[in-house]
């Protein structure tokens, strides 16, 4: 604990992990110029004033680390890694769903086309583990440090699995189940956010009750973040949100549709299914759609799991014991704007 | 050093690299099985026969250790990390590419499209560094699991700065120069060829001189490597490569055409351009750019360079000192097989 009040304001922290970040994508030699600048320019990190994002995950694990050590610097690098993977993540997914546009910008792919795109992405992913090399010049000894690749790359491998899971069942005409469905996003989504969070905790603490706490905190956390995600992408407003509701248009099988396959009546279920068939629902289609997911209770259902988990969180960090204040009060903040439903 | 004369078979050591990669890749549950077959395909470990490559990588590795410290078990999961490794790159290379088949078999994105592919080499690229994580379980310490660890993401950084260098050059009408040509294959061949090596002298001994001559030992042989390659890419002869020579009409850039670029008469130089230009030289043409390439004494260059880089890799493992005699009997088969020029 320190004494004195820390300076946890979310602006600070973002910039702080951006010049961390700027350490690994800065700068390069002339003859490889071009690939640092598509990762500056993908990262939002190339000075043309365009948003780069929340940057929720390197905030989470360094308010995670703050909520016991005080302080937030010596977690800058995992940080780094954090949301370096993300966006390798990111990159990658915009290829794999032929996204042209991200964040109201031209995606890396639509600019320079999938090789250097697929490759940007193996190159942000790389960069990423070189983040937490960091951790050893910053004095955390080299257990910690291997402890914490190991659970980054478990991370890895567990989102990649999430995302072939995510790409099957999009492929597929049969519609996974709720139960997969929750498997996927915990791989895909709840993992690196979950994996945040627990290195801060790691990084700060050697109480491994205390990190599993935190473990669970993220993970209860990522999949409220995934299901509300979901519930914006269906009934979303566009001016809160930034993007418009276009789950349905784009057939995406998100937790309220694979819930009203599982449950609307008989009718509904084959109206659903061929809305869904060749080509997806277009214009007014997508109106029959959402009406269909309503009566099928679909999004009070998904309001409620999106609920669910949040509160599920917010327990578990209480469970967890040791939190300073001000830390805690950021965290909440964060649940509490991240997870509108 | 071992008292017991080792065995060093090629056959036993891949057999034993391909048990350390399946202990990864072998099983997975039911949700995700799919692209672990996907790897195991393309790895050629499906069961079905195909051919697997020479996994040259991890031989190497294994031989590096084997030639100080005698056997060469304690290696296998550098040596499953870097054929892992190698093998991301392959996958992502196809789809980069275009190539619809490797080794005779249809590559991965063939077969299941790019999302799936690309997703399919970041799970490879994940599970390489999972295999690391087993030096410690062999009892390694930690610091030198680190630095292990280090020298791989390192490396993984050049190969992507190597292959942005590739990707760039091919795409633009430019042809590039020779020096920029080596820059990229010290990136993108020779980088994961010498990690290779320096891991397996690194696991073997905390000498660093030595450690140092087993990489410039690895570094100038991934050079004979990728240049050999650059031979029979032209004038290899299909029933000794097991693939037809078809660089040309490719339009691949190697260093043969880079090298006439630079020397060819002023007349054989634009009938060269004009060739390369749109849609590349077809049939009779072929004939024509190697005649040229061969007026530029562009085959003897790129021949001489092969073998002059084969010389000092030669060298530099002879002034490394520490050599278990058996292992460096066969580093060196390994070479002389290798680079055929």
């Amino acid at each position: 604990m320190t004494t004195v009040r820390p300076n946890l304001e979310a602006l600070e922290l973002i910039a702080d992990t951006e010049a961390e970040i700027l350490r690994l994508v800065g700068t390069s030699d002339p003859a490889t110029a071009g690939v640092y600048e598509m990762m500056r320019y993908h990262l939002g990190l190339d000075g043309s004033g365009a948003t780069s994002g929340k940057r929720m995950r390197p905030l989470l694990g360094l308010l995670a680390y703050a909520s016991i050590a005080g302080d937030y610097q010596p977690a800058l690098p995992g940080a780094a890694a954090v949301e370096l993977g993300h966006n390798f993540s990111l990159v990658h997914d915009d290829i794999e769903d032929g996204d042209r546009e991200r964040r109201h910008r031209p995606t890396v792919w639509a600019l320079h086309g999938v090789a250097q795109a697929i490759n940007t992405g193996d190159m942000l992913f790389s960069l990423s583990r070189m983040a937490l090399h960091r951790l050893s010049d910053l004095g955390f000894d080299d257990a910690k440090v291997l402890r914490i690749m190991r659970l980054y790359d478990e991370t890895c491998v567990a989102l990649c699995e999430g995302q072939y899971i995510d790409i099957a069942t999009s492929e597929a005409d049969d519609v996974m189940s709720v139960d997969l469905y929750f498997d996927m996003i915990g791989r895909k989504t709840a993992a690196l956010i979950a994996a945040s969070i627990e290195a801060g905790a790691l990084l700060a603490t050697d109480d491994d009750e205390v990190i599993a706490r935190y473990r669970a905190f993220g993970w209860a956390l990522g999949l409220a973040f995934q299901i509300n995600d979901d519930l914006l992408g269906i009934w979303g407003a566009e001016q809160s949100t930034g993007k418009e509701p276009t789950d349905i248009a784009r057939r995406k099988k998100t937790l309220p549709v694979i819930y009203a396959f599982e449950h609307a009546g008989p009718e509904d279920r084959e109206r659903l299914a061929a809305l869904y068939g060749n080509g997806g629902p277009s214009g007014t289609e997508v109106t029959e759609v959402v009406a269909i997911l309503e009566r099928a209770g679909a999004r009070d259902y998904t309001r409620e799991q999106a609920r669910r988990h949040r509160d599920e969180a917010l327990a578990e960090l209480d469970a967890a014991g040791v939190v300073e204040p001000e830390a805690r009060r950021r965290l909440e903040e964060i649940i509490v704007s991240v997870i509108t439903a």
